[in-house]
């Protein structure tokens, strides 16, 4: 386990997809903020405004960004990046746990 | 909206019940905490060990204390407490976007 310190937390979940992904928002010192959530199995598409490093907690999903043809799987401990401006798939192939950095 | 500032956010969150329901731990400065979690539609039981207060941001559910016969309806905005050393049922009839307190 690993922790944030000195953060402000936002009470309220975010939840979208019929709830199947809900995600917390965590804001930092320096403005900077993640969101900590969870996505049921399943699939999903996802627009990026910043560019995103999803790091991935625990599960197992395979993800495919947009203009790529490949789905590419990964699981905990791995993590992976979206540009800005953008989309992605997600297919959740075992419940995941992740952290996601949203980055300028 | 509403946040908690300057707080300790456990990175991983807890799951429960295959992941529908799902929590993650806030510690305030003075080593209290409280957990912000989501119930997907089901029934659940739960023990306690500290008394807690189930306050519900998001959704509907009924409840049933240990001892009790009935059960009771409640839907966001609203709140239950629950005793030390004790268990309850609950039944989610629309997903829960919760705020648990744990109370010495």
């Amino acid at each position: 386990m690993s922790t944030f310190e000195n953060v402000t937390v936002t009470r309220e979940a975010n939840i979208y997809f019929d709830g199947k992904v809900t995600s917390r928002k965590v804001t930092f010192e320096d403005g900077s903020y993640k969101t900590l959530g969870i996505m049921m199995p399943g699939e999903y598409k996802f627009g990026t405004e910043k560019a995103e490093l999803m790091e991935i907690l625990a599960g197992q999903l395979r993800y495919r960004l947009d203009g790529d043809t490949d789905w590419t799987p990964i699981t905990y401990g791995q993590s992976f990046n979206v540009p800005a401006n953008s989309s992605f798939d997600i297919e959740i192939t075992e419940l995941v746990d992740y952290c996601c950095s949203y980055l300028d």
